[in-house]
């Protein structure tokens, strides 16, 4: 199948898996409800979900197994974009084209939504799940949680608020990097191969996967935020350097960039050369995530 | 054993389990570490951990068995109260003796440690747990989330942002506060017995002796507030009222929230009668959160 098309299909099935995953708007608390909907919905490119998708698919799995750690993982992202964008954070008003969820609701009901979602992910990963066994599920939230903490994605965002004052060098900029962006996007390669129960070795070789193309997704995202307009990201630019922190791409240029994107593609369709053409769909997943111009 | 001295060594054992479960201050990011062990460590009556063991008790668990529920429910107890005291939510500064979280530290790391443990929470139910069945752990990682979530705790926290203005009434209260504390003292007491492996009509009944309880802590809770000055509690009182929020002990008064507590830990009593003399610390732990004094 041709890749984009696939990729809308998985896009589409991932909105709806997370409209039916998240709580009613009819349910009370309504208006934390509607403002958890907001946050999630109707945006995004599902870059995780589609990794899952595509990670999954290298071994066979049926898609409608791979809704669930996709969901989880995406609530996880959209819970801390929300609590990236607080005042008390980066202040921004603009995501996804939309306002932010603070602005469009409120700081109090913002904190909460995102308190809410990271709930919801563990929720909906820990949900009885036919056809998964009870112990990979149990790998897979152990993975997530991980992934999300003060080790993953928290500890990055710590990092990464100390970046403008003890300006780390490229190491340190990638570790940060790795923690914050990088661990979920590892999670979604891995979660891929446990639901289809990879060998070891063939697991971990999806999760070095999930490694390369993580940086590569900070790569491209920080090339962007050095390069593109905010009307096309639909989010504010360039406040990278106005905030003082260094990004590999404003240390190095944007040539220099496009070749370590490469690189990074490169290694990581190595990495998958083993699964032949079963891996069809991750390599272009791969290739995508590198290249995107938005 | 005397209830004082069995509940002295819970506290003291959670306290240790709690200094293990949370990553050592010499990893980094350390700065959001030392912040974590802060916020968790060194305070706090441990009453979710104390209900959790004696539930278990019930059935006769192992002590060992039952701290990685303790631990988790505490940690999301205590990233509740990080967030809690945050300038957007009630703007408070001390809690526990001791400076908050955003005060000692400043706000955005308070934002993620309250994220951060959050997500170590799930880590440690999630992670291998000798002797007990994968499948429970999952029946007890997913009634953690629901209890913490925008149906729980997170619920809740978001009904009493509007109480100042919706001012429910006494059945509105009733349904807040069983979201906003209620859900995570339920969870410990249905823990112990998921744990203790109760057949299903006995962990319903430890389950609605934890909604009951949770009731009475909470009515205790504002009883104090309403009574007890701020040195004996640790943090600020009479600042219900002063937020224009509605609790039953200001609606009906002290002597009405004593005979209501009184009848709350008869109820809980009752449905403990069938586990006779294995009931007994349990029992005692349900006084103990109705009669206590701070």
């Amino acid at each position: 199948m041709d890749f984009s098309t696939w990729m809308s299909g998985i896009q589409q099935r991932t909105e709806v898996a997370l409209a039916a995953a998240l709580p009613s708007p009819d349910l009370a608390p309504t208006r934390l409800h509607l403002a958890m909907r907001y946050a999630v919905l109707g945006g995004g490119k599902r870059v995780r979900p589609l990794l899952c998708h595509a990670a999954g698919a290298v071994f066979g799995v049926d898609s409608a197994l791979l809704d669930a750690p996709s969901v989880a993982v995406e609530l996880i992202h959209a819970y801390s974009l929300v609590h990236d964008d607080l005042p008390c954070m980066d202040d921004d008003v603009l995501r996804r084209g939309k306002p932010t969820c603070h602005v469009e609701f409120d700081e109090a009901t913002a904190l909460l939504v995102g308190d809410a979602l990271q709930a919801h992910a563990f929720q909906t990963l820990a949900s009885r799940l036919a056809g998964i066994a009870p112990a990979r599920q149990l790998e897979m939230l152990h993975l997530l949680a991980a992934a999300s903490g003060s080790r993953g994605m928290a500890g990055g965002q710590a990092l990464d608020l100390d970046a403008a004052i003890d300006r780390p060098g490229e190491a340190g900029i990638i570790t940060l990097q790795a923690m914050k962006t990088g661990a979920l996007i590892r999670f979604a390669c891995e979660a891929g191969a446990i639901v289809g129960g990879a060998a070891p070795s063939d697991r971990e070789r999806l999760a070095e996967f999930g490694s390369a193309i993580g940086l590569a997704f900070q790569l491209a995202d920080d090339l962007l935020d050095l390069t593109a307009d905010s009307s096309a990201m639909g989010k504010a630019t360039g406040k990278d350097a106005a905030a003082g922190k260094a990004t590999l791409p404003a240390l190095h240029g944007a040539d220099w960039t496009r070749r370590q994107l490469a690189g990074l593609v490169a290694q990581a369709h190595d990495l998958l050369r083993p699964f032949g053409d079963s891996a069809a769909l991750l390599k272009a997943a791969a290739t995508f995530v590198a290249e995107r111009k938005s």
